[in-house]
């Protein structure tokens, strides 16, 4: 009934506005965007990885206020001057810190067309709810999970850890907590994870008022992976405590080295305990469109949550997460709000059931489903399962090319895509270390290729995580050479006890 | 230090990834999407605000995964045919619902380079950490804030309360509440907003573990504002039955009527009572831009923490909010993180600084800097300031032009940019509600504007809240002329006691 649309009889008077007085000048600057674009990416592997923000670009970025506009024109030349080339690294091919995905092209421009359309995905009639109910269904299908499970987009897996544990609070506690508050709450309620859990799980944890000391962290085995039989007994301890369980924290891939917990047996232990099982599956869920990773994730479609990302091993850019919760109705228990500004009518607007902001925190929600249904309709699910299933092959190149030199040494299992590695020079142990940074970080500023750094077993080593679709053997092989020549650069250096060479200072992270 | 970017100097074998094979067919698509954006813009005015999804369309947006792909070409076709005609409506010159930014055109094209280049703005050495940490300083100028005030983006003012709430937590606790949690509270604590506070306050007072019932909900004069005595009463009732107040939550702008809290009273009344006050200005507290506004907001820079949203009143594209903290430690403190894998080394890509993530829930973080970083220098700071000042304008002339109806009635004090109006018509009350409710389902979909509902004193009303740069006078007349030609309409069918005629329903929220 698009009977009443006014016709524009007048022309109106010209008023201020944020739309360009002459369109054909911001589609001229448009299509010189998509140009940078398009080169910038097709070229980056002749790039350094990282280069530093130089001084001269530093002080720029600290002028005050502009009070007048410039024009699109020149703060594209800015951008181009500024920014562009002192990006994070992670679109090149030889980035391989912390995990981050490296974008698929197509999931830029559909974020361009996501802002173009700029819709509220928080709920109502839209074709943004319509498409993320399909991609919902689409993962769901890609992780063998059955099509009534819950689920719900966010900005990435910190926040879907947030709210999988948050809807677990709602279910598990013995109270209405939204209502009474966990102060209420007649014993404290624990949580079981593995010591190498993520940091994202802590936050959510202490987010959500349990305190970080009622998760408690269960030892791991060699292979990194969570001691079943020291959760079961932590479990039976706290209960004997008078202490109240709630849930268990699986991993399917630890940040670390990968390690997947045995969910299968977590599964049986939460079904035993009446307790809720929700995986941090970052990236590592993600592994189960490989099927050679399968046997190491049996058990994923048992949790009563998982939590993942797909601007990691989805290869999206930043930021779209997912979590799926097989009680669609705890999901929604646990976030949903009625206000008299959100009443549902008979028709118009508001006439689609659907409430995504009911099942998050946030309530305006960005139309981060687009980018996930272009790329899979451009690529097909196909495609994603094969380039995922060449970065667990990368990752055991890797480390056969590591343990193949004789002053390199894997330092962990590498059960998915993670291998940490160090060079064995130095006198000792903390020389070792001290080497180890300072080859890091010497290899970071060449520009040549980007590890990332943590402990393993206490000592320092170089991380690798490979969710990388444009990384090749070759990048590897550079790797490899790259890190033993500088290794042997820098022990040379400690040799010769060298007055110009800086050992390295490890700053402690947060606030001095 | 750039020496060992390795040269490639044999040709690499082809290798299957989701960069195209021809470049130049992604680049043809890329230009295509930045015209169909632009005529999309530019012709908008011409079109229906808003259409519902036809069936076809839900039915292919109902298909199963694709396994193969498709490329991007006919997936840009399929978007065209598919996604783009059915957006929320929120760019268009007639929508006012409930309060969605319209998005400038340069903040659409700045996400696009924002996920093309894709960084992770959690922390580290990259342009994108200066980007942010500019246009904090930008914001704080921009509310008199002074240099040294905290702050973060965030994905909207949802997430920037539950920040803001969560450092006042930290600061406010009398132990150690990240690690201990809420149930090791000594006593409840109790917080206080008034009734007409939003949504997400409470959600995150919930998500916090508080419990929504130590929200205390104050009641609001007929002005709709706090009322500030009976606040103090409420504060020291609990402090007598042993609870313990630690927050205040004031408003600039309600959702219902764009209501402002007495900010310096509520400033002083915290002070007296060592509380923390913290402002949900979602939209209300970019009016400080408006010279005419400031004496109605006196007060929100003693704020101890404040939330809004740029993608509302600053009309950026979805999502970006931000959150100020007054005492920046205390927000440091409420999220920081530790981890071997986040460790700041003394060169490299985490020489610096600035971490972000522990200032937020999220570790991953997206580049939404850029668009604010892009629209400031493209437009100016006043351009802003003129065009919101110019919403408050248009809020003032729609509530005239409804005061001259005899029809209309407006419903409430227009004290900012939101005006709630009804049709008189009805032979009850309740006639009267359903009238109004049909009333607006006929207008959306129609197509020739969008108001949202609210309640207001029980009775239903059209809400219209103007963040719309592209808003002219004589959209406001057309939507006055509407109303009343619908509502004499619905009268008479209702008097006529037409059998065709459904009668609106009104379905709840949430789960029915």
């Amino acid at each position: 009934m698009h009977t009443s649309v006014p016709q524009q009889t007048t022309q109106p008077a010209p008023q201020e506005s944020f739309d360009p007085r002459d369109w054909n000048e911001l589609r001229r600057v448009g299509h010189a965007m998509v140009d940078a674009v398009v080169d910038h990416l097709e070229t980056v592997r002749e790039r350094p990885v990282w280069q530093p923000v130089p001084e001269d670009v530093r002080a720029r970025l600290r002028e005050p206020l502009p009070r007048e506009g410039q024009g699109p024109s020149a703060t594209f030349a800015d951008f181009r001057r500024d920014v562009l080339p002192y990006g994070w690294g992670n679109i090149h091919p030889r980035f391989w810190g912390w995990v981050n995905g490296s974008g698929v092209p197509i999931g830029v421009f559909a974020d361009f067309l996501a802002s173009a359309m700029n819709p509220n995905v928080g709920a109502f009639e839209q074709a943004a709810t319509y498409v993320e109910e399909q991609v919902l269904d689409w993962l769901k299908t890609m992780l063998d999970f059955p099509a009534e499970t819950g689920g719900v987009l966010a900005s990435g897996c910190s926040m879907a850890n947030l709210i999988a544990l948050g809807a677990m609070r709602s279910k598990q506690a013995p109270f209405d907590v939204r209502r009474h508050g966990m102060t209420a709450a007649p014993r404290q309620m624990t949580l079981y994870a593995s010591e190498e859990t993520h940091g994202s799980v802590v936050k959510a944890v202490e987010a959500l008022g349990f305190g970080s000391e009622m998760l408690r962290r269960i030892p791991v085995g060699a292979d990194y992976r969570v001691d079943v039989a020291a959760l079961e007994r932590a479990i039976h301890d706290d209960r004997a405590a008078g202490l109240q369980p709630v849930a268990i924290i699986g991993n399917a891939g630890t940040v670390n080295t990968g390690a997947i917990d045995d969910l299968d047996a977590l599964a049986d232990l939460a079904e035993r305990e009446r307790l809720w099982l929700h995986v941090d599956g970052a990236f590592g869920a993600l592994a189960w469109l490989d099927e050679a990773s399968r046997p190491a994730l049996r058990g994923l479609q048992r949790v009563d949550s998982v939590a993942f990302d797909l601007h990691k091993w989805l290869y999206l850019p930043n930021d779209v997460g997912c979590v799926l919760v097989r009680d669609a109705d705890a999901l929604e228990r646990g976030f949903e709000m009625r206000a008299d500004y959100l009443t549902r009518l008979r028709g118009g607007l508001t006439a689609h059931p659907t409430r995504f902001s009911n099942r998050s925190i946030e309530l305006t929600r960005r139309f981060r489903a687009l980018k996930v249904w272009m790329a899979l309709k451009d690529h097909g699910a196909d495609r994603f399962a094969r380039i995922l299933g060449r970065n667990l092959e990368q990752a055991r190149y890797l480390a056969e090319r590591v343990e193949a030199s004789p002053e390199l040494e894997v330092a962990a299992p590498v059960p998915l895509n993670v291998v940490n590695f160090a060079y064995r020079g130095g006198a000792d142990a903390e020389e070792r270390d001290a080497l180890n940074e300072e080859l890091l970080v010497r290899l970071q500023e060449s520009g040549a290729a980007v590890p990332s750094f943590t402990k393993i077993r206490g000592r320092s080593v170089l991380r690798v995580a490979i969710t990388n679709h444009r990384s090749r053997h070759e990048d590897f092989d550079f790797l490899v050479d790259e890190v033993v020549r500088l290794g042997r650069e820098i022990e040379g250096e400690f040799r010769a006890g060298a007055q110009d060479t800086k050992k390295p200072e490890v700053c402690d992270v947060g606030r001095a």
